[in-house]
């Protein structure tokens, strides 16, 4: 079992004895699993490298995203159940509220929970004129959050957002990011979609209900993170794992599924800080019975430190270490593996993912002893596992669990 | 001197201590050597990776095989003194024992050690059918052993395996593993070998005289592990270091070789448990007269591994160290460096390769003191020169000897 707490590495601050938040947190469960078992630093990428949590997922799965990083859509369309092919250009969507002069009022049109299902089959109808070949799909997912895909030959992923990330701002011009046809028509594509989106959406039965109630309307469609299905060979083929993940977030099922691994919903997880802890750490002790390797991800601790709030971070590490606390003695000491790291850090001074390394731990039959009194970035530096890439991750588990390939005789 | 102790690399058992056979061994001279030199963890290739002893020797001699690893034939039959020319194809061969229908009875031919001087000779003279340009040459080695060469333009080792590895089936039919041309003609050239082999042995002189003494005939020739000619530079324009190689094994000697070393024989070598130990530490001794490096490689306590025989490993690492107390008297220590490690890990537990990394240890003039009281994985893991790579091993070797080339002013 492999259990990632999104964003969880951290500084070191002063005011909390020069601790960082998993230091300072009381975690009886992983300081009993990183004694007996080996701890260590793990740089994602590589020292100093700040990854996004699609880059750096795709690292600790093994794929090498400075090699086959495609963008965040197809990611992104994947964790939402959608097939991409190769060539079908995925962006992220949020339904957002504009004026008439399209200048951005609510990146999110009020959270807009309801109605989204009806809008997006308004959507689906635009085709973008003068371009030959296009096929629309688009999907509303969660919230105001969305997809729409490219399908078709002749697409790139390299043109840039749409979304300008900030309000009260005009929506940005979509532009191509090289000098291909291709790059040129999805751009122009893309422009005359969003256009047409506002044209279709701002008198939408939904919206005028939503005006009605004084809410914000879903009056625009904002792309951005165009994306590719990236080329990943199955685990399966890679390092002879069956792998399941147990994760809320779209981006890391994606990520997932397109790696071939199975994804199992647990009730009540959200990706929030009021997520199902146990009920997803129970999910994971039920996949780990028909699969080699379960993934278990929870997005918490990111969201602290987005928040950048120390304590809170450090006591939904309290959570976590409590969830797999109640699943541990159901386990089968004398052949599972537990690790758990994070997939990048996120310190709560820097309220966003930063290049340190993260704490890992790896405990399991045939690991030597790191005999640490606590799971900790500090106590990890000084570790018995030394100083691991994320790279390193899958086939580190793949040779424990004795499936590793031999290469050579 | 660098000693490579093959295989030596092992896991944590809890019936001994929670301690590898390494650090459950009595080594004097190896702790001595840590405690005033360095110690640390080297992978081979890297964390979780689990090398054959080709790809890892071939790592340790500071050539990427992840680049340029060719095969398992051609380093063997470089190991066993053959000259391979760019294109030529090698395959290792063993005599062995079939029935009229080709099912495998004895891949080993009794483990036969006369006559197979003679069998060569009626091996070398097949001819392929309809295979132009095509010359065999072909070299029986020790025991049962042969290397089958395929001289000529426009033959491949991307062709499988006709030896099925195991007994009670029939051979396997030589595939090609790619779509060239080159693969399919030597996949058809290696059938047509192997059927015509049978037909001269199955009657030749040396198998009806064995059949007579109730011994299992050599009446086939299997190949595997086609390979060609590695791409190494030479260590000396390299490193700028000239070596010596004292090694029992075809396959070490071959990468030592083809890396342009010169070949030591120690008497008594044998490559085995039984091995001589002071024979082969009193040659690399003498080697050191006249050459900047000398591997002193000794395979038994991988032989102990594959047996998984933990007791076993521990006295023949004993009787390493032993050897190796001998000679340092005679070892000028203020310029002298001796290095130990393995190639790789090879854990009793396991009784194959495995992807842990291996414990290293470096003395002499300069090197820091890791003050640990015992050469052990354990104490590699904490210990002061952190965590390697096998091709960082030539470099630093070739820095300290003061041979290494400045890159840049």
């Amino acid at each position: 079992m492999l259990v990632i707490c999104d964003g969880m590495g951290d500084r070191v601050e002063r005011e909390f004895g020069n601790e960082t938040p998993l230091g300072f947190a009381k975690t009886p469960t992983f300081d009993r699993l990183a004694s007996a078992g080996s701890v260590g630093l793990m740089d994602p990428i590589s020292p100093g490298v700040r990854p996004g949590s699609d880059y750096a997922t795709t690292a600790l799965l093994g794929y090498d995203p400075r090699v086959c990083y495609m963008g965040r859509g197809g990611l992104e369309a994947a964790g939402a159940g959608i097939d991409l092919s190769p060539g079908d250009v995925a962006f992220r969507c949020n339904f957002s509220t504009v004026d008439d002069d399209l200048t951005v009022i609510d990146r999110r049109a009020g959270r807009i929970e309801r109605g989204t299902i009806e809008i997006a089959e308004t959507i689906r109808k635009i085709q973008p004129k003068g371009i030959k070949g296009l096929k629309i799909d688009f999907r509303a997912t969660v919230a105001h959050r969305g997809v729409l895909i490219f399908r078709g030959r002749g697409f790139s992923r390299m043109v840039s957002d749409v979304d300008p990330h900030v309000t009260g701002v005009k929506i940005l011009k979509c532009e191509p990011l090289d000098d291909s046809t291709a790059a040129k028509r999805t751009a122009a594509a893309v422009n005359d979609f969003v256009t047409q989106s506002f044209n279709v959406l701002k008198n939408h039965r939904v919206n005028v209900e939503r005006i009605g109630e004084r809410k914000r309307p879903a009056n625009i469609v904002l792309t951005r993170g165009a994306g590719t299905l990236p080329p990943f060979k199955p685990l399966l083929e890679l390092y002879g794992m069956s792998v399941a993940c147990v994760a809320a977030v779209a981006l890391v099922k994606g990520v997932c599924r397109i790696a071939g691994a199975e994804l199992i919903a647990a009730e009540g997880a959200t990706g929030g800080l009021d997520t199902n802890y146990e009920g997803k750490a129970r999910a994971a002790l039920k996949a780990l019975e028909n699969h080699d390797l379960v993934i278990l991800h929870v997005k918490a601790p990111d969201v602290a430190s987005h928040d950048g709030d120390f304590k809170k971070k450090a006591s939904v590490i309290e959570r976590i270490d409590e969830a797999v606390g109640k699943i541990l003695p159901s386990l089968d000491a004398s052949s599972t593996y537990v690790l758990v790291t994070a997939d990048h850090a996120t310190p709560v001074s820097v309220r966003d993912h930063a290049g340190n390394p993260v704490p890992l731990l790896i405990n399991g039959p045939g690991v030597p002893s790191s005999k640490v009194s606590k799971f900790s970035e500090n106590a990890a530096s000084r570790g018995n596992l030394g100083r691991l890439h994320g790279l390193d991750l899958m086939p580190v588990i793949s040779d424990y669990l004795g499936k590793a390939k031999k290469l050579g005789f």
